[in-house]
């Protein structure tokens, strides 16, 4: 039999009023239109209010708002608060946790790990690790299969690192990180002076500095500092393949979506969001707030919060090819409509006049 | 000396027909311009006749209808079939598996391997290979040295993982399959639910279904679902630096160069292609046979085949300055231009009037 | 104590003229604004004059054309040159040094070397690297932790492959490159024949091959050749989330910032850069000295040297919106400009003839 959750545990832990019997059991979460009898879905979007009355779930988690509309014509249980979707996110967690399967902490026999390091005791190490002298492990991290982690960096508690990530020496991050396969932090960062031609190294001697709560997905690099530390702030998720390059700024609880590239120094503020593919040139500064498209090129600073947007709009080939060779001609296009303009006045001073 | 084929092996294997001498050896294959006697090529391109009537090349894999153009000029011996390129790409694996080193089955004694894990016995598991419990790997599937293989994996026959894969648990892939380095199966997409400014993780317990003769490129990573799989169908290949978000589901045969991103739930038909770089947001669907080019933005669904373009076209960089600050006004542009249009009428009235 | 150097040292090293105590000891390097009595800095910026003549900084690295200016109210030790960036750069590179902890020769045991590899017996191999048959490393090379070194491989003296590179066989670099974490070198070029609508592989039987003084950033890719070699010419360097397509020849001293994308036989030149994000075509040709604007697509080869972009201008959304259906649109504005052209003219011709 899976394990499930009685309904009064839920809301125990979720918060919220529940609307129903508190020892009904739900073993797992769905959306609304492939829920059963044994999952609890949710209700975020009025519109889908007809699609939640008829749905198999067990139970919803809904507005109060809501909550009227479905007793009506809905069967099951409700569980009515603020914000169903973030509650639905925390139920799918209970959901999740109750069925990992719990690691056994130790080092794996084949990890090589300094004597130094100081790893505590409730810390998973994986197979073929590779721990650097000073390194600093927090309770509950768990360190899966190929992972490096360089000298002195140190791992807050329960942070999660999966298998073959690159840490980099001296790096610091915070509680509860997740990172993810491939991810490099701390690579050197991309500064050279040019000379006669030639590029000659400027050694990056900073280091990169997070705090609690950040994601950071699959193949994506973090590049340290130059002097001073790249910063991410807490609770900021990055996506699979970015690239932050040296000296960033990151604000707390920013977003960034897949294929992000900030350039280096960029300093970026808190609660923005960045849609897949979107670049950031080095050296500007984005105010808190400000929410980026994907595949839009940040070429200048940002000071006032709001929704930015700069892609070619797609069309059928043929069509683009037309539009683009009078993009590159607009000049022309605007000399033309200038000089009609000017006509036009005389034209009309003319015809008046007559 | 060099191992080589006989014209008559190569045409048994490829196909078609032999105008010429079926001892002939040819020890490797070339393009036009760098064959020499003892090399085979191709003709594709009927404007490239003369170029080939001039080649040194020992044979030619041709069209019938470049055939007969070839017989009177060149000496050597004709390969005649109704795709070369094809029979070209498959003339150049017999070549390439004349050179390959066979590997020697077993599992290197560097690897962590789970007593639980069922690996076939002509399979070869390179070394500090890490496998988890309950992976189950075909015959003669080839784990080259540092891949990690997460618990319940299964991995079909003649299966090849190039150095360094991070291949996730529960994570399914077909036969033939070539998975390149630093390529990342299976991390947990990127989903959260915002809560007053805090975003809250969806934890991801789908995972990756990927069908038979499917390639993925260095450093290309593909997200698990978050309730369901993602889904790639046979055929599909990846190259490198690719981002596949949760969820989506690539059609059978689609090819994406290098650099391409998909959002997640994106639903992408069959036999499509991707330039480099191209980007799809999420929750899209795109038809079968939709060809995109590269450095282009998907923003749209898209139900009909065809080629789609949508970047800015390149220009010197005082003519995109000129162009792109136009685009910023093109609005006070056209209202120009259509109160022109008003005062025009409102002319040529006056004046035919008059 | 921090180890330090001597103003005569660093001259010495440096160059240029010592305006001040040659006994003067410094200990680190700093910008202008963040320098302290233990620090010297540099001024490249004229406008800058001001603010480094009241640094607290020991010494300064100046042009002669500010040295004189600096005298008159800045009481440290000038150091005169005729680039004081990339002396700046040199200086840096010195206080690393400095600090450098000195890697030990030797194989870690936990490495898998083939006994037929060739390595200098001043080389550092770190642990759990694994390295093929017939590899050839030479002097003073560093190979960090978890690093794959395919069969055949060479790899130039005082080389540094960060921890978990992956370089596939037979691929050649020459001396003092540095290559980071997660870089995949000589993975297969994505080659195929359509056939039918099924893609059929081409392998890639080509190799990669690197001049001396390259930097490779962290999961950067570069394929190998199809038939001959991909090749990186003296000086390149490249930062992170790059894929350089198989057959691509990029000229000595170019270097490219982030998540740059080439595809396949791309001719670049020598001295160009590449701003991040910047794409690049296939089989296109760039001349020497091309600079290349972030985020802007190449999709024909350039002749002339010189700055080029082409990317869409970032707006606020609305506005964006706006400028975009125009520009899908543009011939039908620029067929309206061209009718009232017309218009005008019959109304100039009737008007003037009155």
């Amino acid at each position: 039999m899976q394990p499930g959750l009685r309904l009064a545990e839920l809301v125990q832990h979720l918060g919220g009023q529940l609307i129903g019997d508190p020892d009904q059991i739900v073993v797992g979460i769905a959306p609304l239109e492939h829920s059963d009898a044994g999952s609890i879905t949710f209700l975020s979007n009025p519109k889908l209010r007809k699609q939640a009355a008829a749905t198999l779930a067990a139970a919803i988690i809904v507005k109060s708002a809501d909550a009227e509309f479905l007793q009506a014509d809905y069967h099951g249980s409700l569980i009515v608060v603020d914000n169903p979707y973030a509650c639905f996110a925390r139920a799918a967690q209970m959901f999740a946790a109750l069925r990992q399967i719990p690691p056994v902490p130790g080092i794996h026999p084949s990890a090589v790990v300094d004597a130094s390091a100081q790893i505590d005791a409730s810390a998973v190490i994986g197979p073929l690790v590779c721990i650097e002298a000073g390194v600093v492990i927090g309770a509950e991290v768990q360190i899966d299969a190929g992972c490096f982690i360089g000298r002195g960096a140190q791992i807050g508690a329960h942070s999660h690192f999966h298998a073959n990530v690159t840490w980099h020496h001296d790096c610091r991050i915070g509680q509860r990180a997740i990172i993810y396969s491939g991810a490099v932090i701390g690579g050197e960062g991309f500064g050279f002076a040019n000379e006669a031609g030639h590029w000659i190294k400027i050694p990056q001697t900073g280091g990169v500095l997070i705090g609690d709560d950040v994601e950071i997905g699959a193949n994506t690099s973090i590049d340290r500092g130059a002097l001073t530390d790249t910063i991410i702030e807490d609770g900021v998720k990055l996506d699979n393949q970015i690239q932050i390059g040296h000296n960033c700024h990151i604000g707390a609880h920013t977003a960034m979506a897949g294929c992000v590239g900030v350039a280096g120094s960029a300093n970026i503020g808190r609660h923005c969001t960045f849609g897949g593919a979107a670049m950031v040139l080095g050296h500007l500064t984005i105010a808190d707030n400000v929410h980026i498209s994907s595949g839009s090129m940040v070429s200048r600073s940002i000071n006032e919060p709001g929704q930015y947007t700069g892609f070619y709009p797609l069309a059928k080939n043929a069509d683009w090819e037309k539009s683009a060779v009078i993009v590159r001609n607009l000049d022309s296009l605007r000399d033309k409509v200038r000089a009609m303009e000017k006509t036009i006045q005389a034209l009309t001073a003319v015809t008046t006049t007559k």
